[in-house]
């Protein structure tokens, strides 16, 4: 038996999922937050028609026909609040942003003109009524709700907050998580070396992906393996909304950690999942917490995190998007796979083109985290694939990190 | 004069950059971050020959033909160090990650055996010489450089910098970042109500653009139109590595910002970009300061910001890859375009089978900010361009909290 697939898998957890509660935070703090709230306009922005571009305010029935010279009446600038009316053949120097004041009907850009004298003005080019006004109320109404409960707030969400005076704001809590590294053989980052033991990598490398979903993670540090060690730790874990726990997790005789938390009250739902690298991944629920159960190989770990616990810990804090982006890749060789499992294949990409070009970073064995620190992506292959022929076309994951290329734009 | 190609403006930003000094900072603080030096291996990782699998450690000659009954002299989990040696005919329970005692040249995973009584086990399939050992090294050699200066620590380089036990680390100093809006039309965030005010969006919309790229900003307050108190605050502004100054840089007769900027000693190295929207975008540098000047509009602002600023502030913190990821995609609908500048579009993106959907947010209005909070990129329209049909494709670049979809992989 191979375990439940990873899709299976990733439903059997976000089936037991709640969403956290809310809690108001300043603004300074809301970036990647979800707004718990439903958020409306306090005015109309722009409160007055006002100038889309530095120039001359003006009656377009003055300048249907082009070169037309213009009285200069008036000097409007951000913030003013005009009291001149436009007549007949005057017109406004008017900047971006400022008020389009009374009998003006249109804009035109300082570049269609000509100053001919302190108050005369060349207009260069015909002009049609409205042009380059901003329209009162044009990028939002008073009372309209410019965004609703469950938005992420991106930078531009941030601004718009801002722009309706948000100091404060209601967002969904984040869950505070703990991590938790099992076994004799690890040796803590502080420990004194000893060329006998494993450096404990999986803590620092959880922390550090779950630190990159915006959450700093309490590490518990190792849980040795002595039962009553291990059970006072995971009852420690168990205080936190999220345990994600390393190691212990697959089929041999030393294993304490399930039958623990099964003693602790943690209700597994599942144990082994049909993926490469990560097949001892478990899952289990306590009253209060979430608990993951990740392989020891800290490739394994890190694959099964971006899975099943960051979709997780997303969906806690009520964002709406849960998975890590793909992309369509081409490969640059062959890959083999023999069906059964999915099979996560640490790869770098460029760009040749309109096309993304994958390459494997190299050994894939799940100790090797070398070529997790260096990978791009995960590319997929389908637990019922043959593997892939050079050019075939494949999905990867696009990893942390890679929110930015090395090439501008189109290069 | 339309200005500086994107291209061009971008190059001229970047020639001018200087990679900011060094400091250690504490893994914790780690992510992130680009490496200032290299890093090795203290170890070889794993320290000696280790199972990859759950199973039984055997001489592989004693199982070319199956099943084959062996008898189980001991009992050897990740942590030990086993003393005994595997003669003909026995073999070894061993755990993941334990090590391979004498004699043994293969492991067989517990799921291709079967326990026949406490000390014998039955082996159903042959087992290949080193099959499911881990080498000894494999992961990493001691001495061998793992992580080379200039790389990005992600996840899975600060899971290897804790693997060699680097509890403290030299990475690249991050740019102290100053931000200041500028006009009298504007009303602080702090300020009460004036339905004939325009909140001042801009730096909070910047703060978060900056905060996304880890960096935590120093938010200046806004600047009034009395040159002396524009004079103190850009002073102000100028003690740290970069400025962004939004408002002020157009060319209307106002404009204090530029001239004040250049008596304090920038050198102002554009103003104007042949980019919509954006186009009153402006560069300088002084001694210790690059001084962005943004334009007053939040969306034409963020969308500088996206061009510009972020590539400059990550060049400066080492990073390797500087501009947002990009990906083709089709468009839903036509989108119009002049041929004289490059266009940036808001869109929105969905996956239909193979291919990234593309359709704009609506209203492209520089003042609309509500579409920049709901894009998930910005559709490129390259200035030559006269448009698109629907279905064509085009170049989308990817937006801060994008690194993530709302469906699993492939669905």
């Amino acid at each position: 038996m191979e375990g439940l697939s990873v899709a299976d898998a990733q439903r059997c957890i976000l089936e037991t999922i709640r969403q956290l509660g809310s809690e108001e935070v300043p603004l300074q703090q809301a970036l990647g937050r979800t707004l718990a709230e439903d958020v409306q306009a306090n005015r109309d922005q722009p409160p007055y028609d006002v100038s889309a571009m530095d120039g001359y305010a003006l009656r377009s029935a003055d300048v249907t026909q082009s070169p037309t010279v213009l009285k200069v009446i008036a000097d409007i600038k951000a913030g003013d609040l005009p009291t001149c009316t436009v007549q007949a053949g005057q017109c406004a120097r008017i900047m971006t942003g400022a008020p389009v004041p009374q009998g003006a009907d249109a804009v035109i850009r300082v570049e269609d003109t000509q100053a001919l004298t302190a108050d005369t003005v060349q207009i260069n080019v015909p002009v049609k009524p409205r042009n380059d006004i901003r329209d009162r109320g044009e990028s939002m109404r008073c009372g309209a709700t410019i965004l609703p409960r469950g938005t992420e707030l991106t930078p531009g969400a941030v601004g718009l907050l801002a722009m309706v005076k948000r100091a404060q704001v209601a967002v969904y809590r984040r869950p505070r998580v703990a991590i938790l590294s099992t076994g004799d053989e690890l040796e803590g980052l502080d420990e004194p070396f000893d060329a006998n033991k494993i450096p404990d990598a999986n803590s620092y490398a959880l922390m550090a992906q779950v630190q990159a979903l915006g959450i700093e993670p309490v590490l518990l540090g190792i849980a040795r393996d002595r039962p009553e060690h291990l059970r006072e730790m995971l009852q420690r874990g168990l205080q936190f909304d999220a345990l994600l726990v390393s190691g212990g997790t697959s089929v041999g005789v030393h294993d304490f950690v399930r039958p623990t938390l099964e003693q602790l009250g943690v209700q597994m739902k599942f144990w082994g999942v049909a993926m490469k690298p990560g097949h001892p991944m478990a899952f289990g629920t306590a009253p209060l917490t979430w608990v993951f159960g990740l392989p020891g190989n800290p490739v394994s770990s890190m694959v099964c995190f971006e899975q099943f616990v960051a979709p997780a810990l997303r969906c806690m804090s009520g964002l709406p998007r849960l998975y890590r982006r793909t992309l369509n890749a081409r490969l640059a060789h062959a890959i083999k796979h023999r069906p059964g499992r999915s099979e996560f294949v640490r790869v770098t990409l460029r760009q040749e083109g309109d096309t993304y070009i994958a390459t494997s970073t190299g050994a894939q064995g799940s100790g090797i985290l070398s070529s997790m620190a260096h990978a791009e992506g995960l590319l997929i292959i389908p637990a019922a694939s043959n593997g892939f022929a050079a050019g075939d076309t494949a999905l990867v994951q696009l990893l942390d990190g890679t929110a930015f290329q090395s090439s501008p734009a189109g290069e």
